[in-house]
């Protein structure tokens, strides 16, 4: 990429000192904390002075294979400078040294993700300059070798154990037990002996030159977009790798400079429950990093608060009255500006207040819906402004189930309700554990003593969370709200023996592997296996329902095969059924063996005699469908696996079966064999199967239509199925099953003497269909209806199969070959081309076709945005989707996208 | 179907006298026979009178539900008072009666599959007309009777056996051995019990209404369309279900009206050996079902001919000289007024010629090869109009082995060389049994008193056919040429005991499953399997070849992977390979080992250790290859097969391989259990390998590297490898590979101080990539080449499995689901649309790309003339289907059909 600009280089944006030269709305440019630093700068609020070098930078610089654009160096130089005079000091001076953080930033948050290094500018000349202007040896010195240790750890590469083993050392020699036990001459020999270390490691000394410490940094927060940590944080958002970071440099301020001195962090409604109170936590005499690491464990902003904690700490209220009133007035200035509800970062120095950073607060869904309805309520956000403001995907979290509060229970401590639902698996200790016991079926609680930024995909992996310190605001409670897990933070009571692999808690000890529950919204920890209940859906997720389908133009329908999965549908709102899965059906216990005497039939007489005995069974099963739906539509799909599903594998399990059977076990041993496939994913299923056995389709028919006459004559109702062939590919065998099903259709009604109304309409699932949609549609007998099955789609069109793909995903999505799974969200560019032609032609032959979508994507918000886009009527996806594809369907009206013609 | 016409309704075509109402071109409306009939009597030559039922009268009948169209009747009615006028008899008249042939006759010849029916007229009444006119009482009931079973068999659907048995048991009961035996009175006693037979086994009188008989005769004659051998053809070679057969309707000539009649075939130029002789056979005093039946072994017509046979019957040239000599002015006006050789069916009915049929001949590849070339030579043709006579597939038949003159043989007996060729096989004496075995891997030889249509499918089943009755001109000589399989008929010593399972010949028993050979060359049947040796391609092949490569556009290349077939690849013209599948290289004795060291390998160390030992391997295989092509492109793909297909599968062999890689048993199990996939087409293999493990990539481009590195420099001729990556769905995927390939050329230049051309392209072989085509194409670094890999495009485009597709393809071309099976010829509407999206983007993103194809139907003609249409440069296929795809490519450039641009 080469960045021109029609003006002059532009790389850096000044900010601080009531003025900006950026804003909020160049967050793609400066990154959301450079932008809002800005945004705060411009509205006259108290922020360090500072500048931010641009995302494209960042870009530049990858492009460059890591060097600066030209240009770089001049512009940051006069930034500086520009701070320097705003705070009377000077970047290297040995009088009046400035120091400097130098921090990430990208476009969305990722918390933790990237590098950041603090009191930047010390060295043996400025360390002696800060210790003599701030009167405080010790500040200085501390901060010096907390320097020395982050950037040679950051920039140097110099593991941290390094420094560690050094001070632990020095305290051991001179019996010093804690940090605060140490003098300014502890840390000058400690300064020494980190120097020393640094030299060994790298090779060189530890710079001095603060221009070289500067340009260190900035590169190696630049090359932190690229870190392990961040790369899979990206993975698990899809934020692209191309985005890139900015970079803040910004005069530092101190919240450890004493009694007067705070750090603290806060989000201006309550970001679990979306209660309209400030929530908040903050360290007296801290860096920021304190707070957020979880390490000591923070107290309460308001006096409310700390009361409803039953905390004995007082709160910043009560402690700072002046600068607390401040601040609340800083946080309603800011809410109202952004008109959301923010996560702010602040610092007290010595009685003065700096504002470090804001941002739209991560939230639980709980909370988003309640924040949307407070705030259109109050007038701040329109219904359609509080719509947009939902994540779709967070409301899978609603509908986690909670501890039933009937159920018996035995707690065993409670720390913080840091993130709600409640998750009952086993212990595991550490993130691999935790992936390794989840890949294996487990269901795993990660326990930690805190967590960190390298924890990121335990916890994806974990059902639950819980930590022995840090408070609501720590690493564990914002990681596992954004991802919708249960969390319980600052279990206080907790000691974990990770070695042992045994976590002791009030005289009990918990082995790794012993199950527990945590239940998120109490904070409870719970022995074994606690009875849950499924969710309650709460007013504001109606009110929010209720005003996505207003405005939503695609239809939502569930994937539904039983009466407990119609019944959720209903509940959860779906407009019908887009996909029945008959064989479903056939796998249940009393069928299976009708089935099987199906499978081994010698001749359709013998099959006939085994659908017979399956005839009655269906017709029951469609019969309560439609009884459930209640005249909404309903998508019943023809018989689709490989018979060979319905078959036992191998061994003394056929001899069983034959046995059942009553047919020799060497003949059903045949059977299997005959059936066995080498790729059955593209084998003898699907519409295949019936063309060789039209019995199966007209049984399948019968029982469809006999229960649509009998449902409709009982309730009243008319009762309109769609009958859905599977795996069509050619015209052809489109018109050899609609044949059976309009001639069964025919003499069930000669039968019943009703009249039925029902159309036929196959899965787009292959890529022929696409391409041939036309001529499947055409004409007074084609294909009334289009269901885009967009698993096998997506199978067939990338030529991968599901069922094998997670180790070329991983290796994939790894490598940045694929941004994100094609099976979770759909590959616009490749199977949605497929979509797009099967939709233009489908319509181009029978204008009106209804189509819909049945596969997993139904449900995935960013597909559902495409479906929109490509003009489908309706998706269809499993039951507990459901709301989210509504509010999908919701944004991508008011996103507005058109419908794009055939690419 | 609705026909209209603008004129008056024309569902019939009259013909005979010296005018026609028809001509040859209307070959479509009226049929091969028809139209030729017509344009024979336009032509003046003796065509007994008669009218055509057009094609489009059968589809009607098929619309209507088997009812003919109104106004057909008087139309009719017509046409047959028209032949009466012409041959002074009326039809259903008891003094002077008409009798007719009613004969199918559709666009494409299909020789025996549908019905006939002869002496249509007769009734109790009119046979004694006929008795009366003719003056031969048993001419006449011989005739009747024959009708009664044609008829009662054809129309009535009565068993033939029944009327066998009727005569067999009146002659047991009068002592009489054959035909000839029997008087007329025998003849009428025999007839009464026919008619009570007929009353028996319908329930209804034999009709005595001759134009009940006409209508049922049509009627039976359009219902054969749609018999199973009729079907069984058609799809055997590709011909339509919905084109339709015509009705021939016309006055019966007598070829058995005693030793002035004779009824005969001939073929204007051998259709064996294509030489310029007339080529024919005859039967004196018979009907002109025996001679083609087989069931009499008839005569030669020319005395040049009997003499080369050394028949002692004598010729029709000696026997009839007047009337030969007027059939031979006649073979001579009809061949040089179609242009083609002719086959043509005459009787003589005591001395008077009449013509029954003309057509071009079916012949074999070396006929039609030398046919043209003669005609061109004769300036009867030009080249172009040579080329376009020659059927693409059938010189297949000019590449098969043939028996080394040199090789030790035991010849059995020797029949009639009836179609080229030799082929081995083992003993079948029925066309089930044939198919069985074959389907069971096995090579048969299908051993018949005589073939009918019923033995279609068993003698394409066969690897050669062997009778024991029939001339070069019977069913079996017929079939066996058009088919290109090796055929001896006529081995009158063959004592065929089916029931028994055994053929005496000679004296020697030869049993079910015993080896023979044939020579369908010399006519000879040898004992047990003999060395055969390559063919040799004679001048005519040269000369069309080279007309060929004048005119087509597409290039054509070969799939090759070995110097043998690199070799064969030259000898055949290939111009280059177009892919080199390097796996097959990998399964060799000599090197799997390593591969399978390298599948085993714990980490990336242990993977190259054993790649360093298939380097020099590779490296060899490679430069083989390129001193053969002599500078020819060669196209080498990359590994693409999934690993698992490197490893033994179970038990014993297991361990035997363990011991061999000298790893634990336990530990190969688990990589075996680990590389399961569930459908391995779809899983881990193509690109995706080299992706997870970019070693092996680098390996085999420093194989092709320096491979081409040092034949370039031991060979002073430039060699530019063409390097393919396989399964590429992604532009992501495409550049992962593309840079190890380019690191690796630059190493090797690096290394050799050679400076290396090369290109870098990939397989177009999921829908995916042919939707993204433009995408892998773009840019400086994109995708330099194409090649279409159809065989993993038709199964992904289609859903459809290869290996498992064989019973659904079987079920839906018998249903007609599929016209043709996708993986013969290229589903052009489907798999085809991708191609053409991938050709018109990859070019829109890269002006001249060069694009190929090199799945199996790059040998298939119409899949040839298809990628001609669409714009391809170069198709690639097996090196024996070369000169297949050049004639092909030629006919497709002279039909001049321009590329499509994206539908």
């Amino acid at each position: 990429m080469t960045v021109e600009r029609a003006t002059k280089p532009h790389w850096v944006y000044a900010f601080g000192g009531g003025r900006a030269d950026g804003a909020a709305h160049l967050k793609n440019l400066l990154g959301g904390k450079g932008a809002n630093l800005a945004e705060m700068s411009a509205l006259g609020l108290p922020v360090p002075p500072g500048f931010t070098i641009t995302t494209e930078v960042c870009a530049a610089f990858y492009e460059n294979g890591a060097k600066f654009p030209a240009g770089l160096t001049a512009e940051v130089d006069a930034a500086l400078a520009h701070i320097g005079t705003s705070v009377g000091a000077t970047f290297g001076d040995t009088t009046t040294p400035l120091l400097v953080s130098v921090r990430s930033g990208a476009r969305a948050s990722m918390p933790g993700m990237m590098d950041t290094i603090l009191n930047l500018g010390l060295n043996d000349a400025t360390v002696a300059a800060l210790a003599t202007r701030s009167g405080d040896k010790r500040f200085a010195y501390d901060s010096y070798r907390r320097f020395i240790t982050m950037y040679s750890n950051v920039v140097l590469d110099v593991d941290h154990g390094v420094f560690e083993d050094i001070l632990e050392n020095h305290k051991n020699l001179n019996g010093q037990m804690s940090d605060t036990d140490l003098g300014p001459d502890d840390w000058l020999d400690i300064i020494a002996a980190y120097k020393q270390a640094v030299l060994a490691a790298t090779g060189k000394p530890f710079p001095q030159s603060t221009h070289d410490q500067l340009w260190g940094a900035i590169g190696a927060v630049f090359g932190s977009w690229q870190n392990d940590r961040a790369i899979s944080y990206r993975r698990m958002y899809d934020i692209p790798d191309s985005w890139g970071t900015a970079v803040n440099v910004q005069a530092m301020v101190f919240g450890n400079r004493g009694e007067t001195s705070a750090t603290g962090v806060a989000f201006t409604r309550n970001p679990s429950t979306g209660e309209r109170a400030v929530y908040g936590e903050f360290l007296v005499n801290a860096q920021g990093e304190d707070v957020v690491a979880g390490i000591r464990t923070p107290q309460p902003l308001t006096e409310a608060a700390r009361i409803e904690a039953g905390e004995t700490l007082p709160s910043l209220e009560a402690l700072m009255p002046a600068t607390f009133g401040e601040l609340s007035a800083i946080f309603a200035r800011l809410e109202g500006h952004y008109r959301d509800m923010q996560d702010i970062e602040f610092t007290i120095q010595e009685g003065k207040l700096w504002m470090l950073q804001t941002r739209s607060g991560k939230r639980t869904a709980k909370a988003a819906l309640k924040i949307a309805v407070d705030m259109v309520a109050e007038g701040v956000l329109k219904p359609e402004e509080g719509l947009l403001r939902i994540e779709p995907s967070s409301l899978d979290q609603l509908l986690h189930p909670t501890i039933d509060p009937k159920a018996h229970k035995v707690v065993i401590t409670q720390g913080l309700p840091a993130s709600p639902g409640a998750a009952s698996g086993e212990i595991v200790f550490d993130s691999n554990e935790a992936k390794a016991r989840k890949a294996a079926g487990h269901s795993v609680i990660l326990v930690r003593e805190e967590t960190s930024p390298e924890d990121i995909e335990g916890m994806a992996a974990a059902a639950g969370i819980l930590t022995a310190r840090g408070g609501m605001t720590s690493h564990a409670a914002v990681v596992a709200r954004g991802m919708g897990r249960p969390c319980v933070c600052g279990a206080g009571a907790l000691r974990i023996d990770k070695v042992a692999g045994v976590v002791n808690v009030l005289g009990r000890q918990l082995k790794r592997g012993t199950i527990i529950t945590i239940d998120g919204a109490t904070g409870e920890v719970i022995e074994g296996q606690v009875r849950m209940r499924e969710p309650e859906l709460s007013g504001d997720f109606g009110t929010v329902m209720a005003w996505a389908d207003k405005v939503r133009r695609l239809g939502v329908r569930a994937n539904a095969d039983t009466p407990r999965d119609a019944k959720a549908a209903r509940d959860f709102g779906a407009e019908g059924i887009g996909l029945c899965r008959t064989e479903h059906m056939f796998f249940e216990k009393d069928r299976i063996l009708a089935v099987r005497e199906m499978i081994c039939a010698d001749d359709e007489a013998g099959r006939r005699r085994a659908l017979a005995k399956i005839l009655p069974m269906q017709r029951a099963d469609f019969a309560r469908l439609f009884e459930i739906m209640a005249g909404l539509p309903v998508t019943i799909r023809l018989l689709d696996p490989p018979l060979h599903e319905f078959l036992p594998l191998a061994g003394a399990e056929v001899d069983a079966v034959a046995k059942e059977l009553g047919v020799d076990p060497a003949k059903l041993a045949g059977r299997i064999a005959e059936l066995h496939e080498v790729n059955p994913m593209l084998g003898f299923r699907g519409c295949r199967l019936a063309i060789r056995y039209p019995e199966i389709c007209e049984m399948q028919a019968r029982a469809i239509f006999e229960a649509a006459v009998a449902v409709a004559k009982a309730s009243g109702k008319p009762v309109t199925p769609e009958v859905m062939i599977p795996l069509v590919a050619y015209r052809t065998e489109y018109d050899a099953l609609a044949k059976v099903i309009r001639a069964t259709a025919k003499a069930v009604e000669t039968e019943t003497g009703a009249a039925l109304t029902y159309t036929i309409g196959t899965m787009i699932e292959l890529p022929r269909a696409a391409l041939k949609a036309d001529e499947i549609a055409a004409g007074a007998e084609g294909a009334e209806f289009f269901s885009f099955g967009t698993n096998d789609l997506t199978q067939t069109c990338l030529g991968l199969s599901r069922d094998d793909a997670a180790p070329i995903l991983g290796n994939y999505v790894e490598r940045g070959i694929f941004e994100i799974d094609p099976f979770v969200s759909i590959d616009q560019e490749g199977v949605g081309a497929l979509v797009e032609i099967g939709v233009a032609r489908g319509r181009a032959a029978r204008p009106g076709l209804k189509i819909g979508i049945c596969g997993e994507h139904g449900g995935d918000p960013a597909s559902v945005a495409f479906f929109h886009r490509v003009g489908l009527d309706y998706v269809s996806c499993s039951p507990f989707r459901v709301p989210v594809a509504r509010l999908a369907a919701a944004q991508a009206a008011l996103r507005g996208d058109a419908p794009k013609s055939e690419a």
